[in-house]
């Protein structure tokens, strides 16, 4: 892959644009297995997450921006594993503090190395800094190998639809993590989303790339939510790269998280084709050329092709970095036999 | 001490009100002191504290307020009896996080569980909670057996002048935890005061008191920014109880913190004599009536006694609640036999 120093073929070649639409958790082990592909492959690459906004939210005066934390934390591999979020190593100290004077909430785990970081964050934020400039700032604490953009710097926030009434309306955090979802999901709204737009840098993200890939993010309210900032579904749908995305489900079931509760509420099925045909083929008004399932769903290989989607089945295993680097070289693959073809 | 329940003597003793004037850790150990006596008096009692704020400061967008923690730690119990201000038990995982982000003082300590108390401070300060307000609440979660009373709501900052530029002063906090007082200070300045009147409830306690007392805090930065809040050195002035402080000096040294340099840069005499003439009779414009050296300045009697101070010797010893709680019943004698001499 490498050429001689000063060869020509070493500056005919380009970094890799490599640009990655992520939710939380699901996006991070993404993005640390594309971050290990392109390591593997040795090609200069240039790695960029748009990372899902409409989670954030201010907890005891301060911003909370889940997805950002877990995908900043995943690519400095300050993770924790074995919860699958926040930081290892983590302690409840002043959590405890707060519940004990009352204040706080029981149903939101603020950790102690956590709150370093919004308490970090709400203080740049008050300076007046944008929330980009801001993770830049957080984020320069490590090596992450990635640029992380939130998707917007407004207040664009997911709220669960959970009745007719128009109070009828939860924070996406609070029916998720306090309610567990309980409550079925009547449909997703974006709260501020007329009046926003895509943060610094996410247009030309998009545009730029030479990889533009949707991760195996919940396609509602992470992907969903990201695309439902104007601008952006126009620009995913215009990218000069090919758009591949990564199911979330396997089988009947999503790996994390509550796609499948999403998808039904949405009135999609729940299954690696059902995500595909969600997002639709962009030839056809939709968002992705390429879709990678499961081994187990090689099934939905020709159904996809009839919908006009190119679908491959590979393992879809982020248990390991190198299963999660599998998966995006599969990924550029399927781009790279994409654009060959277009 | 106890009458018959319901007898005429129950009802006909109102429980005695007693106010202190306070600053930190000094105040805070004396406020123990105080609390002990009376309820070793059996004599119903109210306990009101009113704290100097001028040390307060919003720190990494959290609001702090230095001396109004000390007291509360120290009448809750939970303070730190080795270090002699903060939380026992004490660790500083988010601060640790706070400057491995570029952010945070380093020379200002927040410990995890301090931190919870500036974070719901800070919580309820922003939804619009006086800060008088706020501190009940957090003092709530203890039975501190005294009230807290901030001795403003308004920002009236403490700045220590060292130089005669505009701009060569220092918040209080800043010259004495940063710099360690290593710059002389010039003067004491309060900004913010020309526009800060009294907190809730503190001309009240004052007026009310049946015992009002100066604890042997710092004279110029704590009891002295108390007193330059407009309103409080006239209401003190014209409280209907004898006036009696307790000195911080002992011999020529403080026993605590830098009241000699304060001291000193007012042009005041670092002595116990010195402090209650930097006070002043109240027979002669100042404000105090009686005054309590220790026994190794029972010299400073005689001398006060001609500037129209009662004073009186005894061990001004706090390192224990019971030698703390002899010192405010030594004050509360000396109180008592002005009253009756007046």
């Amino acid at each position: 892959m490498t050429s001689p120093a000063g060869g020509p073929t070493a500056e005919a070649t380009p970094p890799l644009r490599v640009t990655v639409l992520s939710g939380g958790v699901g996006g991070a082990r993404f993005a640390r297995g594309m971050r290990r592909h392109l390591a593997r492959s040795g090609r200069e690459a240039a790695l960029t997450c748009i990372v899902n906004t409409g989670d954030d939210m201010w907890l005891n005066g301060l911003r909370v921006c889940p997805d950002l934390d877990s995908v900043m934390y995943g690519l400095a591999g300050v993770h924790d594993r074995d919860r699958g979020w926040g930081r290892a190593d983590e302690t409840e100290r002043v959590s405890a503090e707060l519940l004990a004077y009352g204040v706080g909430a029981d149903w939101f785990t603020l950790g102690d190395l956590d709150l370093g970081t919004h308490i970090a964050r709400s203080q740049m934020l008050r300076e007046g800094l944008g929330l980009t400039e801001v993770t830049s700032r957080l984020s320069s604490r490590w090596d992450l190998g990635a640029t992380l953009l939130p998707a917007t710097e407004h207040s664009v926030e997911t709220r669960v639809r959970v009745g007719d009434g128009p109070d009828d309306t939860l924070h996406f955090e609070e029916w998720w993590v306090r309610h567990r979802a309980a409550m079925p999901a009547l449909g997703f709204e974006q709260a501020g989303a007329d009046a926003a737009g895509p943060g610094p840098g996410v247009l030309e993200a998009i545009a730029e790339a030479d990889l533009l890939v949707l991760a195996p993010s919940n396609p509602i309210v992470s992907i969903g939510t990201i695309l439902g900032i104007p601008g952006l579904r126009e620009a995913v749908r215009s990218a000069s790269s090919p758009v591949v995305g990564v199911s979330p489900i396997l089988g009947d079931a999503p790996v994390l998280g509550m796609a499948a509760q999403c998808l039904t509420a949405v009135g999609a099925e729940v299954s690696a084709a059902g995500v595909a045909e969600h997002y639709g083929a962009r030839t056809r008004d939709g968002l992705i050329d390429g879709w990678l399932v499961d081994t187990k769903d090689a099934a939905a290989v020709d159904r996809l092709a009839g919908s006009g989607i190119a679908a491959r089945a590979v393992p879809l295993l982020m248990s390991s970095d190198e299963l999660a680097a599998d998966m995006a070289a599969a990924a550029q693959a399927l781009a790279s036999s994409l654009r060959v073809a277009g």
